[in-house]
């Protein structure tokens, strides 16, 4: 629309200066513009409070919560002050770990209880559990007691639970009301969430019945009862389903929203599609971090400090030294035979290197598939099978290409075959633990993305080194 | 609610033996029972096509394409044989790539014709975008010219726009028009949607001047005018805008429904929220693969055939033994000195397997922190430094270890000298490359993770080794 000229109606709503402060603050990807990012700073140094205000005052929350994390620390807490009075809470969720610890301090307790109090209930539980047990305590206690109480009920509920991530506020109504009686009761702006995408229709016990997607509401006539719009179909989540099998229930069924129950089967809240968007968001990533050894805990953002990252990273390393000198004992074995053909030390590494890569293809592969549940006991041996197939064609194909390699650079056709045969074994045994570690981590419960790729590479290293040197030490010395 | 006996009402809405098919169909998880999968397949192969209608006649759309995934060839042909007369066509955008062409087969052109009627524009796309051309024209000759010019319309925009995500199906209101009239012209059921989220706002040239979510449509008062409703901030979509692009638009906003635009900035389709989960599901699980190596054009499904998968890991596999021959190479150089002392040989591969570890770590989390934008030219300098101490401490940390188990193995502290810092230069190698790479990548407009493990393991290698055989060479020879 960029050469059309505004409309009317736009320039009335919003003032043609506020409006121009948004456009400048973002670039054309809907990114925060760094000379923006600039220019705030500039002003907080500058400690002129009336131009930060007006910079940031009509930022989107997202946006304002990414402008927190790209200021430092300083200026972090200079912005804080500086907007204590219109800060807006939903930004608090949208901050990485790091930032949001920082700006809550800078809050402090009895803004932060009043910012908390403005949040829906799941963006509130969200926010108090990150905060230590003691922090915490001394936050609820600036909290009117119904806001506590809904606080500490969702924090009662395992991390990643539906009963975590449900919001309290919903619509409910009973079967025998009509659509009349429905939009009567929501235009008298009665204890109604703020957004919402659904009502839920329950019986006298407070049992779902099913859902109503709004746009049924709005199509169906006055006199229409709620009983004959809700979906034939009804997925009620408990509150401990773990948070990915609600994203997949979610997808799986293109839910927008869905009742959350308790033991007894009572309505007690709602899972949204946002909140999946969310989980989707925060596991999708995790996979490749997990993969590649990086602990996920609590967050893995940028702005954690230096020592906090090392250490996050440290275990996998210190498990990966393990398994690279297990590895080298392998080597250690056949020092002799390296001694009388230092040939071999140079073509040493390719064997494994090669398994390695094929292994993770497999592996990437794999872990996908059981994200995506296409992988399941009634393929796994089909796929066990395809497996095998793509390894030994894969290992004859480079078995033939490096063979070749080895020959015309060492001049020795036997060092061919033995490194062409090694090949073969290491991308077969690469393709069957690429598809087994995986399935064996599910299986026992762990989760099959982390560590896989340590005992991967354990596996086709050991292989590797073992079946070259091995045919090496059989048919060449 | 397992317990509690189920509610008259919804035994009214689902006869007795349906809802038991249904309920055996899906174990605890929501996944299809294997039991009920080798049901249906008996069900086909004894030809009885009353039973296997009974067993299928109310599976959810996605289960159906779930059992479809499952059966092999033959009986997937069969049962769409079975239930060719109430095929549901949303089963056709839930299908894997391969699967979905045999089913497409199995419907032939007349049926498949019909059935992509029935479906929202932007499914229909979809699924017409993935056949060969002349498949496609064959179809849409077949279809009535409305439907037919809306697909190629589809079709014409690029595979990964906002154009081909967006569905054209939308509610859209004049801004004088008032609540009541808008809840009316739904009721009256004229050219609305199947399912929407948001009514559009427009201008006389039918521009988007707001977007206005069925929720406050419903707590509005029927005199209430629609302009007075609309969400002060509006995020117009260009049909040209990355599909990326646009799911981040969504979570940074929090969106469930926007606007489409043509070039003159007219209202031309509307992108919701089931769209953006579904690319987010797409893309999210594709970093994994493609930093393993695995193409990720079309799909990477389990069902592809052999030939198909082992083709598509093929290009990664060659490149990967092009640098192992070029470590290899480094490693030629030294060959005398492992004559030499054979020991080097048996300790050459710790140092690179730790440099490409830790550059791995590195490489993951700043190909996450590119996804979610949270590295950018504000922090990236930032970023480099705090790798390169990370790498420092890593690489001091893990100098001592391995120095110290090098010396106890060979009982020569300058071999352990050595291997300390061959690690101390690997490590900083590591953690520049696992940035740099990545970050150029970008610039250059190509995908950060596509192949930048390639490169990486490339450096870690080639250092690695170099490092660790030249300090030997200088040092100990």
């Amino acid at each position: 629309m960029a050469e059309t000229s505004p409309s009317p109606l736009l320039e009335a709503a919003h003032p043609r200066a506020a409006r121009r402060a948004v456009a400048e603050a973002l670039d054309e990807n809907f990114e925060l513009d760094q000379a923006f990012v600039e220019e705030v700073s500039a002003a907080l140094r500058a400690d002129s409070r009336e131009q930060v205000r007006e910079l940031v005052g009509e930022l989107h929350y997202a946006d304002m919560a990414d402008l927190l994390e790209r200021l430092d620390a300083e200026d972090r807490r200079l912005l804080v002050d500086a907007v204590r009075d219109t800060f807006n809470p939903d930004v608090l969720p949208e901050l990485a770990g790091e930032v949001r610890d920082e700006v809550m301090d800078a809050l402090g307790f009895e803004d932060l209880a009043f910012a908390l109090r403005e949040l829906d209930s799941d963006d509130a539980v969200y926010v108090a559990g990150k905060l230590e047990p003691e922090e915490r305590a001394q936050l609820l206690a600036r909290m009117p007691p119904d806001t506590r109480s809904l606080i500490e009920q969702g924090i009662a509920y395992g991390e990643h639970t539906a009963g975590r991530l449900m919001q309290r506020e919903l619509v409910a109504t009973p079967a025998y009301w009509t659509v009349g009686e429905t939009i009567d009761f929501l235009r008298s702006g009665r204890k109604t969430p703020e957004k919402f995408y659904a009502v839920f229709v329950v019986d006298p016990r407070h049992r779902p019945l099913g859902v109503v997607e709004l746009h049924r509401v709005l199509k169906a006539k006055r006199t229409e009862h709620m009983r004959d719009l809700i979906d034939p179909e009804i997925d009620v989540i408990p509150t401990d389903m773990d948070r990915e099998e609600v994203a997949y229930l979610f997808r799986q069924r293109d839910l927008t929203a869905a009742p959350v129950v308790d033991k007894s089967g009572r309505l007690i809240g709602q899972i949204t599609i946002d909140d999946v968007v969310d989980v989707m968001d925060e596991t999708a990533g995790q996979d490749i971090l997990k993969m590649a050894g990086v602990r996920t805990q609590e967050d893995t953002s940028l702005y954690r400090s230096v020592i906090s990252t090392a250490q996050s990273r440290l275990i996998w390393l210190v498990i990966n030294l393990g398994t690279a000198f297990l590895a080298s004992s392998v080597i250690g074995v056949f020092e002799h035979s390296i001694e009388k053909l230092s040939a071999l030390a140079v073509l040493m590494p390719i064997c494994a290197s090669m398994g390695g890569n094929a292994g993770t293809q497999t592996l990437a592969t794999v872990i996908r598939s059981l994200a995506t549940r296409e992988l399941n006991v009634g393929n796994v041996v089909r796929v066990v099978w395809k497996e095998l197939f793509i390894g030994s064609i894969n290992g004859l194909l480079f078995a033939a290409i490096t063979g070749l390699f080895a020959y015309v650079w060492f001049k020795d056709i036997l060092l061919g075959v033995v490194i062409g045969g090694a090949m073969i074994c290491n991308m077969i045994a690469a393709g069957l633990a690429g598809i087994t570690i995986p399935v064996i981590l599910e299986r026992l419960g762990a989760d099959p993305a982390d560590s896989a790729v340590v005992f991967l590479t354990t596996v086709t290293d050991c292989v590797g080194f073992f079946t070259f040197l091995g045919l090496a030490t059989w048919i060449l010395l």
